[in-house]
């Protein structure tokens, strides 16, 4: 269970409540996941963390599915079970296709290889690379 | 210096040359850069790894550009200082202005922040997201 | 189950149950861990192992509680589920209030961001930084 | 050199300098280091990322130095050099003395250790450690 | 469950099963593990994957029992629970022995403590180890 | 330079100096290279740090060749530039061919991409694999 347990929707204050509120009003859903349940905890971080993917996540230079792959590919790279589990969720939800899921993976697979033969091979940066 | 040092393409075999040919071919570049002159030490390893990433990276489901991106977010996310630079030059040649620039690493941050609050709060997979 | 399975007090040699006390005495705790009892399948390790922390955790220059936060935001970082268990526990009974720990979750993934950000944007280190 | 370059005071707009006016305010220094400058270049992440730090490693239930320790903490554990160089100068700042250095460096590493002997032996977590 | 699910032999296309035929005749063994089936949704990932892996863990200048240590202390090294499970599995299967696993563990451990102390102490490169 | 800079033989204490003498006999060589004159400043660090490696790095079940190939091999998962400088050129020492150290290269890459595709994927562990 998580550490400090979760906050349900009837259980939580004024403040906490207005949050959970944009969240689905911004995603278009009627219910709130653990990760925001959890963080609930600390009100301060939870205000602070939503409003930051709320402004990051947006359609901007980027489309939202392309931030949303970008998440997972992070996600799995840096081994996280939950994240891996829910912005897969989202990306597909958002439009990721079974084709779309299959290249991203086998990107983060390779960058995952090259990062490591890049170091092991100590090999310095081109000059055509330095800005 | 590269552990192995670097193959020139002047002093490479005619199979590492006939390899650097088509990354320049395919790449639309004049140039190879240490990645492949260090890998070339191994030329099994380095007809395995262009020719993965050529079909990894191609066009497909995803475009060239959002490959570029993912790219970049895993070599940020594991410090690979090599691959930063090459990958990110990269994608700017493909298309990456600076604000889609600053929204990556934006994505990318917020990917690295929420992937420790996850683990940190113990958090556990809501059954929606289970497939 | 644990690779090699776990030793428990009443099937452990001679040698292991010294450590076994060794680590209740210290901890003031009246049963060991699965960590210690997994360890304990090569003695050697498991003394190395514990002489190490006990030396290593003990009250220095930094205070017991403090050691125990570091060790959580490390634990956090790599996303090694043991071990932000069995830390978070021994945290909170060293004296983490509710409130440390959301600080200690928003600075772990504070700098899991910016150092995402430091080396996503390819910033030199300045000067003054340099001993 | 950075990526898209940094900006220096100078330089900068009315919005960003009232930004790096507040950072060296709250720090009480007259230099700005070049995280912020390379940042600088996206105003919004400037102002989003400075808030949250403002708010993050202020006093509070953790005190500002052992907040730093933990950044240092974390910043050596994912191997990132700008990070490790400029939060050890920070946290000597506060007054990290070097015995202090020296346990962090020492619980860094030994939870780096653990953290991967936990995995390696695939323990499963005592149910005492389960909230 | 796994993201797309699995694909059992008896639902595999022609393609698919003659690389599980080639999985099975070259490991000596009469079943298919996990992931294999989960890569069988992209059976060109799939059969990618599979000649990769098939090249590089043949017995060569390293032999296989080596390789698969190195493939253990990787995936330790990364948390990869999945990994570390299954490749521990093979590694035993190859002749690994409860001394060699405590031995490489115990060097896992060690390498990435000393990984950080390195980091952390910010120590430059002797001029000896360059190349 | 390192944080709190190297200790030099000749200015070392005589119990810094009986570890110096240690490392250039277990070794077998005539220098001291700079993670021990960075992790000097530390005596106490220095000794264990020491011991625990000359115990672990000894050849026992696994031969000193192998234990420097997997400590390469963590150092590279890890983007650790001095370890991978410092360990390759121990294992070249040591006996590592060229051709031993592109397998290892190989192994390597290969596993930090299985190990994503592993944890991408959300496969669940074979009973098979379950102890």
């Amino acid at each position: 269970m998580a550490t400090l347990g979760l906050i349900e929707y009837q259980d939580a204050s004024r403040e906490v409540r207005a949050i959970y509120d944009d969240i689905m009003a911004t995603r278009k859903t009627d219910w709130i996941n653990n990760f925001w349940k959890a963080l609930a905890n600390d009100p301060i971080a939870l205000r602070r963390t939503w409003e930051d993917i709320k402004q990051i996540m947006a359609e901007g230079a980027l489309d939202a599915l392309t931030k949303e792959l970008i998440y997972v590919a992070v996600s799995v790279s840096n081994q996280c079970g939950y994240c891996i589990a829910s912005h897969t969720a989202s990306a597909r939800k958002k439009g990721m296709t079974d084709a779309m899921f299959h290249e991203l993976m086998a990107v983060v697979g390779m960058a995952n290889e090259t990062n490591r033969l890049a170091a092991g091979y100590q090999i310095e940066i081109d000059n055509q690379f330095k800005v």
